[in-house]
């Protein structure tokens, strides 16, 4: 059995400088992999052992891949070649600036620098009640719940004789039309017209509704006025009803209440409405910004502490280009790993800090099979076919891992010619927690 | 919220002759396929939404492959051309043979024609300590919750400072040397040869010990003795210590006791050892034989009985060839599905039945790369690079769909280029019941 007393960090005593990073997505793991090796002895935090690429987790939750196709772990990543790398599984839960220490379940430990790259998690803006009903979709388990809940959705729908209830488990809410949410939105509508039918001849798919609940006044804000209005037409032509400028107010698990007082019967709201950073404790107030971002400054130095540093989502970086910080994306986590590594090497060297500055490749959503819309550098925006082709190449270029890449290549060539999803596999049943009887009915089913 | 009260089975009213398969197996799917579709009416039951390849579940354990690559949905075997097919996703607790129905969670079924194909669970032996503390592997989230259990136990050896309990994380002992066990040990070996070393490099892989434990004298007990023999040198080869003629007699959860008295630390202990059959309530007990398996003569029918059939692992037909019943396999299974439909189409014609005769295709195991054992027909037996070739290509084929193979060979292919392993993702970690502080190190590790 495990016990407490008997864990440590277990990390060697090294005469090199020391980076700690705490956390491996996209900013954590460009970041390790420039640091010079030679140089530095380098400490990896993770509360999961892999690495994902999140763009592609609501493939995970509508059934179109199966985790390892968007993971890869993070010993994986940094194996042999990594000379004096060292990962823990094990969360931070602080750190103390004066002296100098990170703090984990399990220990604390020194840094001579230290990186937060703990991104962001999901921000029910204190609302408890939608928190405990609602699924959020940031993590692999998340994913997994959601898949299952789909899918038990229209297996209790067969067997359902209340037509209320069976209406309220083929409703299907998405709050937030970001890119996650109108990429869900339009992934259940592919799999409404092209899969369901086939697999639950029983129901009449004409009554399974998608609603996308977005609070401003536009799908995707934060792409262009030009890929919102074709996105816009896209969700719409595929049969997805979308309410701008509303906000939930409050989710029971059976019914969803929109602010004016507009009801929906819903046995599956998923929460992509926003996010909040994922702070760790012992930073002082006055480095925290909106959204739970940390200030920094243009060498992702958290302001008055030269020795800790947060980069990507959780980072803040005011510029004059970028005046409420860059956008939680990729790609300013990747670009600030990256030159944080090299500023890292050169400091060592006595060399000088570059600033940073964001090169914007541009953004991409995909809405359904020949649908997309790109935001392209200097102002071009695409759409259709073209932009469905881009977004295919640019996400399989990016799957970290040889591996990945060709299982992804390949069930995403299988499905162009078929337009089959293959994982469609209740894996782990989800129970929702305190439905007692949901509970019963998969323990009397010897189901998980 | 689900409610009992409203559920109901929701199977339409029919004239056609009603066929129950209570199970979507080899068996089961091998019968419904190859029934006159036109002709009868198929119900459908199972507690998982999916058909496994349970021949390659320890490699799902092993982090080799990933569920969707051995399972597929039962919904999508079964598509719109089957016309009056009906699935449910429900456990069939009872049948009542005197009112010819099928008695489920939510509600009863009349049939025409019964057929039990619900297969084996693991088998105990009543001894419930063992139940409690050991990783069977029979099932797809067992099979997940072995593979969290392996990671994790190389992730917390990697902070324990308690030798003992390092030692005890790092020994692990597999109950039963069949086919499971032994490729089970096989893969093991060879994650400690070509993966794990690099992945954890503060851990020293020779104190990592694979214990193969089996009651009998050989290894592979089902197959011919030329195949035992080349299994344990291989075995033996690849550094597994192969404890014959002994049986586990107590597992606390920390410390193995086998009978006689020695005692192995082990963290993990995979229950590979026996099965019985999945039986349902309702049936005499002069129908049950040995290890919970239904008598039936030649055509399949349960003894006194004639609609009510039961075909594969949970069916025990006594033949001259096979005086103690089928090996429980997959081609008994398939082959008696394929036959029972047949006979099914035939006596609907009101022609004459045909009797079952097993036709014995070989066996075969793998244990590691180029080391594999294949029993032939003909009393001839194959090892090594040729036999390893073939269960390649055995396997590969008889895996159902076409995506699950393309998938697999990819993987393979790639494995057997590399020695990687790419799906080391600890999806859910495994918290084994009771264990206080494990709990509670994932719940503040926000694990899970």
């Amino acid at each position: 059995m495990l016990k407490f007393e008997n864990l440590s960090l277990n990390i060697p005593d090294t005469t090199k400088p020391r980076v700690v990073i705490i956390g491996g997505g996209f900013g954590g793991i460009n970041l390790a992999k420039h640091l010079n090796n030679k140089d530095f002895q380098i400490v990896m935090f993770d509360k999961q052992n892999y690495h994902g690429f999140w763009p592609l987790l609501y493939q995970v939750a509508t059934a179109g891949l199966e985790p390892d196709s968007i993971a890869e772990p993070l010993r994986k990543l940094f194996d042999e070649d990594y000379k004096d790398f060292h990962f823990r599984l094990v969360r931070v839960t602080g750190v103390n600036p004066q002296a100098k220490t990170v703090v984990t379940l399990i220990g604390e430990l020194k840094y001579d620098h230290l990186i937060i790259a703990t991104g962001t998690k999901a921000n029910f803006f204190g609302n408890e009640q939608v928190q405990k009903y609602s699924f959020p979709l940031k993590t692999i388990p998340e994913a997994l719940n959601l898949r299952s809940q789909l899918l038990q959705s229209f297996e209790q729908a067969s067997i359902t004789k209340d037509p209320d209830i069976r209406q309220a488990l083929l409703n299907f809410v998405i709050v937030g039309a970001g890119p996650t949410g109108v990429e869900l939105a339009g992934s259940l509508a592919e799999m409404r017209k092209h899969v369901l039918p086939g697999d639950y001849p029983g129901l009449d798919f004409s009554k399974m509704n998608i609603y996308l609940v977005e609070g401003l006044d536009r799908v995707l804000p934060p792409m262009a006025p030009e890929s919102s209005k074709k996105t816009h037409e896209y969700l719409t032509e595929m049969g997805i009803n979308i309410k701008l400028n509303t906000l939930v107010e409050a989710y029971d698990g059976e019914v969803v209440t929109l602010k004016g007082g507009e009801q929906i019967r819903s046995h599956t709201v998923v929460w992509a409405a926003g996010v909040t950073g994922a702070l760790i404790d012992g930073l002082p107030k006055e480095v925290v910004a909106r959204g739970g971002r940390v200030l920094v400054n243009r060498f992702n130095q958290v302001e008055g502490f030269p020795d800790i540093y947060a980069i990507g989502d959780i980072a803040m970086m005011k510029t004059d280009k970028y005046p409420n910080g860059h956008p939680g994306v990729a790609q300013p986590a990747i670009q600030q790993g990256r030159l944080l590594a090299k500023n890292l090497n050169r400091a060592l060297r006595g060399e000088k800090m570059e600033e940073f500055e964001y090169f914007d490749k541009g953004s991409l959503a995909i809405i359904g099979r020949s649908r997309a819309v790109a935001d392209l550098p200097g102002n071009r925006h695409l759409s259709g076919f073209f932009a469905w082709i881009i977004w295919l190449v640019v996400h399989i270029y990016y799957l970290i891992g040889f591996r990945s890449k060709l299982i992804v290549l390949t069930n995403w060539m299988y499905r162009l010619f078929t337009y089959e999803r293959g994982t469609r596999l209740i894996i782990r049943p989800f129970v929702r927690p305190g439905d007692k009887q949901a509970q019963e009915f998969m323990l009397k089913n010897e189901m998980g």
